[in-house]
């Protein structure tokens, strides 16, 4: 089902700063997210100190990964919408202009945080995207993103 | 206006574990957050690898910032509902339930970050916070947070 390439991995240089995803922010989370064509796939291990109370991931952290997965997600399905592959010019890469997460249960830290992503609406520059977060199996966090493309100009 | 000690000095040590906000985790962000008994203050500076791209503060933290400021803002609030003393048991603690974040324009990353809380609703063991985020004296992204009282015996 995963291609080998994340979604990510197609960014340009300019657009892989990213604290969250991008592959140049050595400092950052580096989140690889995968396009089947209809679902986004990422995997993430927390690192110890990730938590909110001790044995429990920091909602923060599931911001970021649902935010960044998100995002990677729209662009996937905006360049499969173009009947185009990712990498190729011009580059559509998206920005978050609101996320909302719902915290549904306590998210264990010793254990891979498993996110899904589909696209529920695209209209023009903005792809709204769902993402859930699961651990050991149970969907511990929802959440939703509208993602607006980045103007060629700011890029 | 602020208070000397941060909402989050206050919090047992079982608690300050956090990520986002605790004083125990030398590997996190240290939010601190102060009550004047209207409103909650912070001020944040990012690194320079906090980036969403070059000269942009990342979304993700934004919403992390968010979290810990609108959680804290419930314990100082909820305190202040019971005429009592932050740091006095049982501890008024909170986790958020759900977090939503509109990032109204892109937030530069070479200047001080300040939030803004306030309490929207109290009822029961919830609190919903609402809180801005400014960069150099312009609002940048506003959250809401509902956040939930912990049982006593998750402390």
């Amino acid at each position: 089902m995963k291609e080998k390439k994340a979604i990510q991995d197609y960014y340009s240089k300019p657009m892989s700063q990213c604290y969250g995803c991008g592959r140049l922010n050595d400092a950052g989370l580096k989140i690889k997210s995968y396009w089947d064509g209809v679902e986004s796939f990422a995997s993430f291990e927390p690192k110890s100190y990730h938590i909110a109370f001790p044995g429990f991931v920091y909602g923060g952290l599931i911001a970021s990964l649902i935010d960044c997965h998100g995002t990677g997600t729209a662009a996937a399905a905006a360049y499969q919408a173009e009947g185009r592959e990712m990498g190729t010019e011009p580059e559509l890469r998206f920005v978050t202009a609101s996320i909302q997460v719902n915290y549904l249960k306590p998210t264990p830290i010793n254990c891979i945080l498993e996110l899904k992503g589909k696209v529920k609406e695209m209209k023009g520059k903005k792809v709204i995207t769902e993402v859930t977060l699961s651990a050991e199996n149970e969907i511990c966090a929802k959440g939703e993103i509208v993602a607006i493309r980045i103007p060629d100009n700011m890029k």
